[in-house]
Order: C-alpha cells, then sequence, then structure tokens
C-alpha cells in the first residue's frame, strides 16, 4: 500500500472566508470545514457565496467523514448545500451541532447524522485517527484537529487565540499540542486571519474588565450591549455583570434569543433562567435594572439595534442617557453601517462606547506571538498556512522561515490546488474545480454569470425598452414608439427625454428604407441609435432592448 | 447698525465630506470651502456629490468671495459647480489655486477670479477683515481663517495638525492663533476628524525615517512607491531620498504628474529636473537607480499601480524583487480594493510594504492633544465643531467641556442650520435648504431621486419586459408573448424559465374574458402575474414592465 495523502484547497485559502479542505488517501476523503462568504458590492443580489465543491460531488462515495471546527458561518454554512449532494456523517463540539441544526430548520430535505466530540476524543475514521483539541475561539466549542495518515500526522489549527485568562477555565491545549509536537507532526495547516498583528491578542477578561468599569460608572442608565450572538465568552461575562449589578436581561434579535437559549441547554452559557426578562416587560422597569443584550454591532440594516437607533423598534423607544455599548469591532467593509448606527444613536441623546473608545472587543484570532507559539509546539516537517487572503498567507510562510523553517517544506496554496503529502516530501500535483458558487433566491450561478454582468450594468447605467411598430410593406412606422427608462433620467427630466427620444427615433427610422427589412436588422439600427442619442444627452450608457412589432 | 452675524453650514457637517459653510452679515456673504465627496455603494452610478448650495444661488449678489482653505477635494471639489451660479473671487494659496485652475480645464465656460494669498496676509472683504494663518495638513498650502466681523473675531482652522517637524519648515502658526486669541476670538470653528484618537498625530519625519529605513535595506531593488498626489511633503521626502540614493524618479499617474509639475513650479516642491526620467526609460535601467512614485494608493481600478499590479500598464512590467511601498492609510471602504493589488502585488513576487506593516504614512489631521493645544492657544467665547460626523463632533464638544467650555456655549451643527453670533451671544436661528446634489453624467439629482431607486432594484432584483399582443374584438392573445430579462436568470436555466413564463402568460390571459379590456387593466393584472411567477421560480421581484399592443 502507498503512503501517499492528498489535501486539496476548495476554500478559505487566498480569501477569508468558506473554508473547506479535503484530506484523502486511497478511496477515503475527510472534509474539513464547508463554509460561506458574505457577498460584497460586487455580487448585487446574492444572498450568501459557496465553494464550488464539485470536486466531492464527483467523488461523493468517498466521503467518509466531514469535521467541523467550529460553529461560525465560514466554517459551517455551506454545510446544508454540501449535504444535499454528499451523504456523510458530521463530526463537531456539541456547540458547533447546535448551530448547524439550527440553521437546517430552513432545508427540512437535508437530513443530518450528527455526531457530537469533546476534546482529547479520538475517532477511528476509516485509514485516518481524528483527535479533537480544545482551542480558544471568539466561539465556544473550538476544536483544532490532529488527523493521523498513513502519511504522518496533519495538524489542523481551525481559528484559535491563546488566552491564559480563558472564560471556561479551558485553555488552548497547548500541552496536548506539544506532545504531538514531541512525537512528530508531519504537516500543519495553520490559520493566518492576525498574522499582520505583532505581539498577542487581548484577552477576553480584559475585555470583562472593561465592561465592568462601564457598569460601575452608569449606575442609574439602562445599559445595552450589542455583540455577536456567537461570542458565548462575551455572553457569559455580560450575564455575570448583569448578576453582579443586579439588572435583568433582555435578549433581542432572533439569533441572540437562539443561541443563548441552545448554549445553555447544552451547558456552554450559565445564568439563572429567572434573571431573564421579556424585552416587552423592559418599559415598565427602572433603568437601573435593565440590561439589554442585543444583535446588530455590525449596523445590520434589519437588526434589533439598527432599529432601535432608527425608531422603528415597537417594543422598546431608546431615551437620553441610555447607554449603548458595541462590544465588537466592525468588520471591514461594514464600518459605515456601524458608524450610521452610532450616529443615530447620538442624535437620539443615547452614549455610545464603541471600540475606538474603549477597550471594548478583542479578537478572536492569534497574532503574531501566538501563532509563533503555535509553532514551537507543533514543530512541523511541512507548512501550508490557511485562512488567509495571499498576503496573509505570504506573511505567515515568512514568519514560519523566521523559525527556522525552510521555504521548500512550505506551500502557499490557491483554490483548487492539490498537495500530495508521504511521510517524507510534499508536493503540488495539480488542481482541481474550485471556486465561488453564488447562491442567489433559489438559483445557483457563477462568478463570471451574465446576471451578474447585467445586475452591474443596470445599477450604473439603467436600463431603456423601446418599442416600435412597422407595417414593413409600405415602409412606415405605425403609431407612437413606445419608451419606457428606469435608472436613467431624473423625475423632471423624463418627459422632455421621452418626447426628444421618439423624435429622435422616428427621424430615424425615417432616413431608411424600411420595406421588407429584417426586423433584426431594424433592431440593430435601432439600439445603436437610441444608445448614441442617450450618452449624448445624459453620457450614460443604459442596457438599450429594442422591440420591433410588424403590422 | 446691528452686530449679529449669521453662519450658515451647507456641507461637512454630520459628514466627512462637501465643506460649505457661508458667513452673512447685511447684505454680505463669504463662502468658506466647497467641497464634494465620492459617493458610496448605496449610490450606483453617481459620479460625485456636492452640496445643495440653493442658499447661495438663492442670494448670489451678497456672495463677495469664497475663501478656500486647501486644495483637497473635500474642500474645493464643488466650486467648478458653485462658480456656475455665483461670481465672486475666489480665494487660496498659490497652490491650492493652482490645483483649482486645473480642474476648470475640464469647465471650459466656468471663470475663475482667482486671487493667491500668502499667511499672515490680511485682507478687507466687505465688512469682513479675513487673516489667513498658516497650518500643517497633508497639502501643502493649508490656511486656517480669522475672520473680524461685526460680531467679533471668528476663526475657522480649516484642516490641520501640528507637527514639530514639518517639512516645509513653516509649522502650524501657533503664535498666531495664541496672539488671536489673546485679543478676543468670540467663535471657533475647529475640525473634528481625528478626535476619537488619543494622543499626537504622528509627525511626517518619522514617515520619512521610515522611508530612509525602507531605502537603505532595499538597495538593489527597483522601488515603488504609491501616495496621494497631494501630499507634497510626501513627495518633498521621497524625492529626497531618491537624490540621497542616487535614484532617478519616474512619476506615474496623470494627477501625480500634474501635481508635482504645478507644485515645482510655484517653489513648493524642490528637485533637480534632471533627476526626472520618463516611465518609458525604466525598463532599461539598472533596478538600483530606479524610483517609481505613483497613484494607485486606494487601490483605484484604472490606477497606475492597479494597472502594473494586472500586468495591464504597458509601459512596465513588475517583476521579483520589485518593492512597492504604500505610503498611505487606506481610506475607509477602499481597504478591499487596496488589499486586493496588495495580494496581486504579491502574487508576481514582488515584496510589499504597507501601513500595517510598518509607519508609512501619517494623518493630516489632529489627534486629542492638539484639538486641546487649538482650544487652548484659541480660547473662544463659541465654539461649534466642524468637519465631522455627529459622533466626532459630539465628543469634540466633550473634549472642548473638559476644558472647561459651558455646553450652552457650543452648537453642534446639522446640515442647512444657520446660527446667529452677536458679541455675546450664540443662538440657532432656523435652517435654509442643504443637502446633497449628485452629479450623474451630464445630470444633477436628488438623493431621493427616482433613478437611485430604480438602480438599486435593478441591480438586486433586475427587470423584465413582457409584451404581448392582443386582438381585444375576438378577446385572444395574437402571436407569441415576447419576454426579455436581464439580471433575473442564469444563462443555463434562461430557455426553459421563457418557455414555462409564456405558458403562464397565455394561461393567465385564456382565463380572463379579454374581449373589450381596458389595456392598461389587462397590463396590470399581467404584472402581478409575472410577478408571482418569478417570484415563485426565483424568489426574486424584478421590475416588470408589461407592453400591450392591440390588434
Amino acid at each position: 500500500m502507498n503512503n501517499k495523502v492528498k489535501i486539496t484547497f476548495l476554500g478559505g485559502v487566498g480569501e477569508i472566508g468558506k473554508n473547506m479542505t479535503a484530506i484523502e488517501y486511497s478511496d477515503e476523503i475527510i472534509v474539513i470545514d464547508a463554509g460561506l462568504t458574505f457577498p460584497d458590492d460586487e455580487l448585487p443580489g446574492v444572498d450568501i457565496v459557496i465553494p464550488d465543491f464539485s470536486y466531492l460531488i464527483a467523488n461523493k462515495d468517498k466521503v467518509k467523514a466531514i469535521l467541523l471546527t467550529h460553529g461560525h458561518e465560514d466554517h459551517v454554512g455551506s454545510l446544508p448545500f454540501l449535504l444535499q449532494y454528499v451523504n456523510a456523517p458530521v463530526y463537531g463540539s456539541r456547540l458547533t451541532l447546535s448551530i448547524v441544526e439550527n440553521k437546517l430548520k430552513e432545508h427540512p430535505k437535508v437530513k443530518l447524522k450528527a455526531v457530537a466530540v469533546k476534546p482529547r476524543n479520538v475517532l477511528k475514521l476509516g485509514s485516518f485517527t481524528v483527535e479533537f483539541i480544545k482551542v480558544t475561539h471568539s466561539i465556544a466549542g473550538a476544536l483544532a484537529l490532529s488527523i493521523t495518515t498513513p502519511a504522518g500526522t496533519i495538524v489542523h489549527t481551525g481559528d484559535f487565540k491563546i488566552d491564559y485568562e480563558p472564560i471556561d477555565g479551558q485553555m488552548t491545549d497547548l500541552t496536548r499540542l506539544g506532545e504531538l509536537g514531541r512525537k512528530g507532526v508531519n504537516l500543519l495547516l495553520c490559520e493566518s486571519t492576525n498574522v499582520c498583528r505583532k505581539g498577542y491578542s487581548m484577552s477576553e477578561k480584559t475585555v470583562g474588565r472593561t465592561l465592568e468599569t462601564i457598569f460601575e460608572s452608569h449606575k442609574d442608565n439602562r445599559i445595552f450591549v450589542a455583540t455577536f450572538a456567537s461570542n458565548i465568552y462575551r455572553l457569559q461575562q455580560i450575564l455575570d455583570l448583569a448578576e453582579k449589578y443586579k439588572r435583568k436581561v433582555a435578549f433581542t434579535g432572533r439569533s441572540m434569543i437562539n443561541i443563548s437559549e441552545v448554549a445553555m441547554k447544552i451547558g456552554e452559557l450559565h445564568y439563572n433562567r429567572e434573571n431573564i426578562v421579556d424585552i416587552e416587560k423592559v418599559n415598565k422597569m427602572d433603568d437601573k435594572e435593565v440590561l439589554i443584550v442585543t444583535t446588530g454591532s455590525q449596523g445590520e440594516p434589519m437588526s434589533a439595534l439598527t432599529r432601535m437607533a432608527g425608531g422603528e423598534f415597537k417594543n422598546l423607544k431608546l431615551k437620553e442617557n441610555d447607554l449603548i455599548v458595541f462590544s465588537a469591532s466592525p468588520i471591514p467593509g461594514n464600518e459605515k453601517n456601524v458608524y450610521k448606527v452610532v450616529n443615530a444613536l447620538y442624535k437620539l441623546g443615547a452614549d455610545v462606547i464603541y471600540d475606538e473608545l474603549a477597550d471594548v472587543h478583542t479578537s478572536g484570532h492569534a497574532c503574531q506571538e501566538e501563532l509563533k507559539l503555535m509553532h514551537s509546539l507543533v514543530k512541523p516537517k511541512f507548512f501550508i498556512p490557511v485562512h488567509g487572503e495571499f498576503r496573509h498567507m505570504k506573511l505567515h510562510k515568512e514568519l514560519a522561515m523566521s523559525l527556522g523553517m525552510e521555504a521548500r517544506n512550505i506551500v502557499v496554496a490557491t483554490l483548487g490546488l492539490q498537495v500530495e503529502l508521504t511521510p517524507n516530501s510534499i508536493k503540488e500535483v495539480g488542481y482541481v474545480t474550485a471556486g465561488q458558487r453564488l447562491v442567489d433566491g433559489y438559483g445557483i450561478g457563477d462568478m463570471d454569470s451574465n446576471v451578474l454582468k447585467e445586475r452591474k450594468q443596470l445599477s450604473e447605467e439603467g436600463i431603456c425598452v423601446v418599442c416600435v411598430n412597422i407595417n414593413n410593406i409600405a415602409g412606415e412606422v405605425t403609431g407612437d414608439p413606445f419608451i419606457i427608462t428606469r435608472g436613467v433620467v431624473y423625475a423632471e427630466e423624463q418627459e422632455a427625454f421621452v418626447q426628444d427620444a421618439k423624435a429622435a427615433i422616428i427621424a430615424s427610422l425615417k432616413e431608411q428604407d424600411l420595406r421588407g427589412m429584417e426586423p433584426a436588422v431594424i433592431k440593430s439600427t435601432l439600439r445603436r441609435k437610441v444608445s448614441n442619442f442617450i450618452f449624448k444627452r445624459t453620457k450614460r450608457r443604459p442596457i438599450i432592448l429594442t422591440i420591433v412589432t410588424l403590422d
């Protein structure tokens, strides 16, 4: 039997988002994570972006397991789609699986075979032996993986940080990572998100201490804290402060209500149910007894907090002296939305504390010194940086080299890359189909699809529809040409525009001998004429649709 | 004669961008700045946003002068539009006016009466006496204003920072500001951009020292520096390093070539013309002799650097070991574009240094301690924070209060606010029309215009055009219905979609008795039916245009 293991990167390299890696030996594949990416403004109307996993569909009988490192969307969000094609058991921590189960409620046809695991659990999955390793991240239940294969041991860190004051009392399992390193790790796949940041990430407890100062200095005000629902450790600290300062807690926002409930049920979050109140009750309570824990830390337009800031949240009106704490940083790209909400809150007379003003948030990802610790404990023979844009992976490669690793033992991967690992070698062997699939309503399309290009042109230039009826025996225009535009002309200019356009169309058709002319020819001439007329008039090139009917 | 002066905020309050303030006494108005804002993704297809200055148009005969604090777009960008309505002389530093003159080349019909001023110049403009005060900013030729009015002295800081090692040897004129403060300043209008940042802004010289380290450690590589063309001080330091390290300089990018030329001509930038080479010559030179100074520090898609990164810059191909320095921070919102270029450069094998990795940029705006120094020197009776979002202005108000000012002496302004100042009082007296005007090709429209709403819907949902021909005497559909969609259906689904849609349309029309039915009625029924069909099929609500022709 050979000892070659193939590793295929289907997502999460060259990008932060939609993580998905396949590890393959003989006729067995295990998949690590099945994430999604949220679309940016370049993808108007698209709901989510998932990996192109046609490689897994083509090899669906080989897939023996899907391992989830943690429950964030960029690690589990495409699972409902993957499971439509690939029927394999899904392994993860209880919290991760609870999040997945919740998500699958929207996909009732998808069946989940879930297997809950705990840190230090070891499972035999065909030729692979998988051990789950406790790591700290901004969500509870995060796991790294040690996968023993015929080509040696592969450690995949998942997303992690090192926090010497972990909220759950369980630190990233440095000891186990060190033991694995001593026994010999062949390949490390390590996340790269914060590789640009010097030093160490701030401890979650420091955030708690800042929040305590805030509670202490605002004893008479209502307090609102906006944070990520999935950040259970943050929630725990906030709930502990509520208890200490004798405030009742109202959760708002669907994900906040869901996750706080789920996490309590499985013992990841501890609070006294009697201290939880319904948001409707808050108006009748004393200000100093109230703590509202809400979604909307990213300024999401439909979130509870954004609606409160806009006065559109029916159960609760904000008032002067309310204190709102954004216990989160804006994810790059969300700054404008966040500050829009901050400004609106200030205008209502509320006080606002956000990450520029105090240490009310910390990242869940390892900074440079933490990454060095990981490398130094695991001491891999080979290294592939993951979970980063190209710049992060390159810098991560340099970080590994600064610790003594040779460049030839490091692979910087791109989407679709397939790498072959043996006990003594690593090499790039080729590429499989990989990339983005766009989930858009009920449709799934490609990055270079007609739909996106059309939407982009529509959004920047608008559209103009022109109908003319022609008697091509007499060679005459019959009736009035018909023009509709959308997104082209400002209302006050509309009437004059339509009139002049009609005149231009009639004039241009009169110039030609239309007798016996093919509608296709009339249409293309007409399209060119109308396009030029509009460009001269507006400096815009809308999509032109021409409809020519014959008498 | 009364001593009431009115101050009207037409831009730059509650926003960072399109600064414009009017100061009015009796029948005289002076305007401070005429800026623009670049549109965000909420404004697809819009070129620029300018203030709604209908107040100035209505009072155009009163406008005696337009004073420009400096040459950045958010202070001078709407001048070409304002001058189409308001015929007044424009005052500013030589560099500011040179930038304006360059800009007006694209508006040949606009006439400029420009008056160049220098620091400490004092001008009598009707009832106002204006003194220009040297300030340091990220562009040369920046000026604060001291305006003596019948209601006392108003100091407007413009944009400024305090740098004890100014590149041009001329520090922000703290002495003069102190003298004015001692004589008595009634009102301070002070910028607020960096009021969230503690401490002091970094000195421009520190950036120079970082750049020198980079030049020193990359003696054999070609060096590219991307920066803002208008940052003359940065350019000066870069050009000095080129001389020291015996590199020839090639400028690329239209604004870089223009501004370096203009600034040298007027003596704001000093270099030996013999050390400048054409970009075409660079390929034949030794790597260590080459320095390319380029635009594109914001990842602008059409800039020289972005095109180089994409291999689309014809005069020069990047190669391994080239060093690219981004001597700029991404302006919020530009991060994705910047990092896209960084990733592309790394992929080409080039080395890249950007602001996350080294001190290669500093802000041109005062941080908290610098703002405190300004307040402490000017010691105004009244204060209005400007040049900030609401959150900045509120924090700036708190900063002033921490220095002893009373809340009732501070006004936080919103767009259109008119304030009345007397020697002993300040009060809000009302609002004038103010807001955004969208410049879009040749059109100028409003924020709530139909065009934008349509473009937004088009970009997210697409459009569907349906034509049917009906014989409403027989009550029959004649011929085939005609359907075109854009931005709705992915290519592979198109054919089946059109077929099913046609069948649905015919079926729905057959259900009705069309005899004698008004086309308007047929149209609206049809629109509803088609909309529902498409929603069921795609979960999208495109704009539906229906065209019903009658036999």
